[in-house]
């Protein structure tokens, strides 16, 4: 992708590290009265009266958590934000603010760089949250982004992922495994490109799944739609690293046990026939994949109602009692011990 | 100095990403009441009340920020918190808590990391900031640390860059130009090693200026001294790149200019003699070295008496008229323009 813009390139020395930040995010705006001072002092300088601050961070590193060759970068910029987001969502609050760090070696132009940050103005925007601080440097190889991403809360809503009680609900938002499928999709034809570079793919059956690759959207939805239902999580946490390893988290910081039920597990079209295309179990993806960033979280019984048939969220399982483990009962009714395969980078 | 630890040497991949984290951070103990909630969950839950938060961050890089060939992992780990808490408190904030982010190649066995978070941990412990979250993952080149710091601060003592004033004191803490001179110390030690694998350097009389370089402190205690010296700085700034580049980061977002007395500038007499030996002007390291973390402020004319003669700190010049610009005036009384010539990652 990079290759294609090299006709109009700036080199990063000339700005140099204040001029490239000045020049990158100049044209954000604040939006939040929580920020009193965003960029340019020593530090951000931020407000929240009676509310908790949350934050949380993450780091990109091309080569281990993307692939340029098939990423563009304005959408890697987007995605980086929120991976964080999501984090921020998972504890029931309300993102407000972001810093972003970049390091890029010099083999990025100047518009490269426009591009990522192009992503993360996008973002912020939609997602109404402040760029209020953060480090322009350059690596001696690739390109890496952290982010830290900050909100606010009311000490009374904070959901932990500590919460859940035996005979809670377990409850998802949208639909699973599109991501890891996306991934597959664009891997494939990633090798296919290097065989044939005239080869021009049909992405169009995929774009669902290549979208939840590539633009993923964080759930800052169900904080409110759960209060309009009248509903309080009792824990909560976001799946980035497949379904399986977030109920155990949960399972384990709330000490209980699970029954996640194979039948309930939501899936979209899409994904399924590209598992049956690519011939690999769809609920293995589902438990396994991650980056779907969607928000896994239990309610007490009583809310089974309010939550049946809405159609974003699944009541996918029950919590049980810590002894009884956890487990996901089959189509065939027959009881697997769920076990944490999501995505380690030190393995992988 | 990674060479001489590995005869006891753990792979990364045996723990995995979470048995790292929790492995590196369950010896952290939790100091702020402002920490709720630290490691643990999707985020960290903080609580402020009615201080504001600032926020700051910072990223550095193995092969651009550090040389791991005389910059030992503990040193690093210490000396990367420093560099984010120096931020806050030139804020005139109190830090209060930390997030360190890592990303490590895989020739990094387990216990050279644990060098690194036992610099973090020894900071955090003398300056009393906890650490509430972070993120750890692999590279393909090298060792990054990201770390985000956090403090709180009185609205009425938040101190911006932008608030000094026609004729008010220019102050700065302690002294100048020994984390630049320390570096050229190790890395003409480095050289000599090159050719002579057998030398054993004799650092002692570069002690001090080799400590400025490998383990700087941040000014915790400049608050406090104001405080009690009855002093309201009207700006300040930490001085990272150097004292000339952030003088003009005062002057020009507080618009005004600024006469710098060259006589003044405090030199330790360790880097006087490491200059007359390095054949290098000792104004020009103070004015470009950079990496001292000392304190830059300016305070109100009034305030003379209260801070003249305090061992901690130099009055070094004044602010004038926007129109007059910032210049330093020589021992000679000649006048020249201060220009910013501080370290630029992307032209090094």
């Amino acid at each position: 992708m990079l290759e294609d813009k090299k006709q109009e390139s700036t080199s990063l020395e000339k700005l140099g590290e204040f001029g490239l930040i000045d020049h990158l995010t100049n044209s954000f705006t604040i939006d939040q009265k929580s920020t009193i001072k965003g960029i340019g002092d020593d530090a951000a300088v931020l407000s929240f009266d009676n509310k908790k601050t949350v934050v949380t961070t993450d780091l990109l590193i091309e080569g281990v958590h993307f692939d340029l060759s098939y990423m563009p970068l304005k959408h890697l910029g987007y995605k980086a934000v929120m991976v964080n987001l999501s984090d921020v969502y998972a504890m029931n609050a309300k993102a407000t603010q972001i810093t972003v760090s970049i390091a890029v070696s010099n083999r990025f132009p100047l518009e490269a760089i426009e591009e990522l940050y192009a992503g993360i103005a996008l973002a912020t925007e939609k997602y109404k949250v402040d760029l209020v601080g953060g480090d322009t440097t350059s690596s001696t190889k690739g390109l890496l982004i952290s982010i830290t991403a900050i909100g606010e809360v009311d000490e009374s809503s904070i959901t932990y992922r500590k919460g859940a009680k035996v005979n809670d609900l377990l409850v998802v938002s949208g639909d699973l495994g599109g991501a890891y499928m996306g991934l597959q999709v664009l891997e494939r034809e990633k090798e296919v490109f290097k065989v044939n570079p005239n080869s021009q793919p049909d992405l169009e059956p995929y774009s669902y799944i290549v979208e939840r690759q590539l633009k993923p959207e964080a759930r800052k939805d169900i904080a409110a739609l759960l209060q309009v239902l009248g509903v309080s999580p009792t824990s909560m946490i976001d799946i980035s690293d497949g379904l399986s390893s977030e109920i155990l988290h949960l399972c384990k910081q709330s000490e209980v046990g699970c029954n996640l039920f194979e039948d309930k597990i939501p899936l979209d079209p899409t994904v399924i026939s590209a598992c049956e295309e690519f011939k690999i179990d769809s609920t293995m993806v589902a438990l396994n994949g991650g980056e779907d960033y969607e928000l896994l979280f239990t309610v007490d019984q009583k809310d089974f109602e309010k939550i049946k048939g809405n159609p974003n969220l699944s009541i996918i399982g029950h919590m049980t009692d810590v002894l009884e483990g956890a487990h996901l009962i089959t189509r065939e009714n027959t009881k697997i011990e769920l076990t944490a395969q999501g995505w380690n980078s030190f393995t992988s």
